[in-house]
């Protein structure tokens, strides 16, 4: 292993918690993390070069994943999120017992449980990329939780791009976030009133507000990357792994392709300016 | 070579001509040329699997592209169209060497000649995706052909999922494409007054309406797919390759990936209903 100046290897709490995504999302959860877990040092790998892997196969992306996890195993951390959907859905039994003992976190569970437990009536609306809504891992998670609860799975493709594109607010979000929603959360005749959305899409929680003014403010909306930052605060506390409160942690940015495009748009998910020489390239 | 029942090897007239793309949005190119030669059978071959070509780099681009290109020459073609622009600025001049005497085109030149002859004031704006425009393909290819045309590249990111999502015409569209382009059509002071928008992306063509809507009446729009398709009936009457106007032209659609997202998705550019059955899947 690889003492890389973040932690201490004779006293794991001192290590950093590493993050992976296959490309900029799963910035929001850093950032998440990052708000609730202020003293942690993180490590974030974006494997940009070989987005999107929500059209892959799957052997395809546990291949990847494994090895993106590797690298960041091999650096010395205390926990592995994985902050992407589709690595997730496809990948996290085998990253868990691959790195065993290693604490391993994805983000489908943290947001599933959220969205089980906000919910008043059961019914819960989960958006997503096309390829999670297909791929029913949030709809199987709550049902695991909560099996009388009615989810419906709306993909909103649209959504991705636009976070991407840094148009967070204003009436083309909003127009958009109508078409795809509107009908749903205000039924003229249908039973179902869905009073949770759960944001099942790591660049999603960009879209708050605008999401939030079209479905209206009785909609409790459950972000899974403020859910899953909670999941890691429990899990290093429960482990004692916590690091001391005085410390002022740092970040390190990794991905796997064109450093320039990775700090302009990861700006955008961590709400922070990312200088390019805060980006290191790296092959896996 | 293969003979697959769509031309016969010992008049060339009779092959059919073949189009590759990374993914779709070369159907546009299809239908234009459909529509222009009614009687030329088509075999398509979408590299989906393995998109987007964008993000890739050049020698990667060559390589899939080469493959792709291999796969349909083995199947007997009298022209080979490279349908797709991140193919045709990374890998045309390779491409021919590589299958001459075998005529091959691709979407980059015929537009930017249509645009040259189009506009009357040499002001132009290409529209494309982020990596077309930085690559500078149209920009330049419009240069050689008419060097004091002044040439302004807009990437235009949001249209090719709008295209996919099949939102085509509608506030929407029409608010997304006023933020790209508004203030370039209509500026208050500079004196730069573009008189034609060239569509640098095979994607594009599906919003035409909506686009000359947003750049006002006045404004030549120059689809790119319709210039390529002319410019493939010039090059076949040139080469005597024309096929008899008796004959009606059959398509055939090969994929790399999901035959029924190509059949759903491919319907909205061919403008006609195509079914999981008409395409088949292959490995490249």
């Amino acid at each position: 292993m690889q003492h890389d100046g973040l932690g201490d290897m004779h006293n794991p709490s001192l290590l950093p918690v590493a993050l992976f995504d296959s490309g900029m999302g799963g910035l929001t959860v850093l950032k998440a993390l990052a708000k609730c877990l202020p003293a942690e040092d993180m490590i974030y790998l974006g494997d940009t070069a070989r987005l999107p892997y929500g059209t892959k196969g799957r052997d395809t992306i546990i291949r990847y994943t494994l090895k993106a996890a590797g690298k960041l195993v091999d650096m010395g951390v205390k926990m592995l999120v994985v902050a992407c959907n589709t690595a997730t859905a496809a990948a996290l039994p085998t990253i868990r017992d691959h790195f065993a003992p290693l604490p391993v976190l994805g983000v489908v569970e943290p947001g599933a449980m959220a969205a089980a437990s906000a919910s008043r009536n059961g019914q819960i609306v989960v958006i997503a990329t096309e390829a999670t809504i297909a791929g029913g891992a949030y709809q199987q998670a709550i049902a695991r939780i909560r099996p009388e609860a009615r989810v419906l799975g709306r993909a909103c493709t649209l959504f991705v791009p636009l976070a991407e594109e840094g148009w967070m607010k204003g009436p083309i979000v909003e127009g958009i976030a109508r078409r795809y929603l509107k009908h749903i959360f205000t039924p003229p005749v249908t039973a179902l009133r869905p009073d949770t959305l759960l944001l099942g899409c790591t660049h999603f929680p960009l879209l708050l507000h605008a999401l939030q003014r079209v479905v209206g403010p009785h909609v409790r909306i459950i972000d899974s990357a403020a859910t899953t930052a909670q999941c890691v605060k429990e899990e290093l506390t429960w482990r004692a792994l916590l690091r001391d409160a005085g410390h002022s942690g740092i970040s390190r940015f990794l991905t796997t392709d064109n450093c320039a495009r990775f700090a302009r748009t990861g700006s955008l998910f961590l709400g922070r300016p990312l200088k390019p020489d805060e980006v290191d390239l790296i092959d896996l």
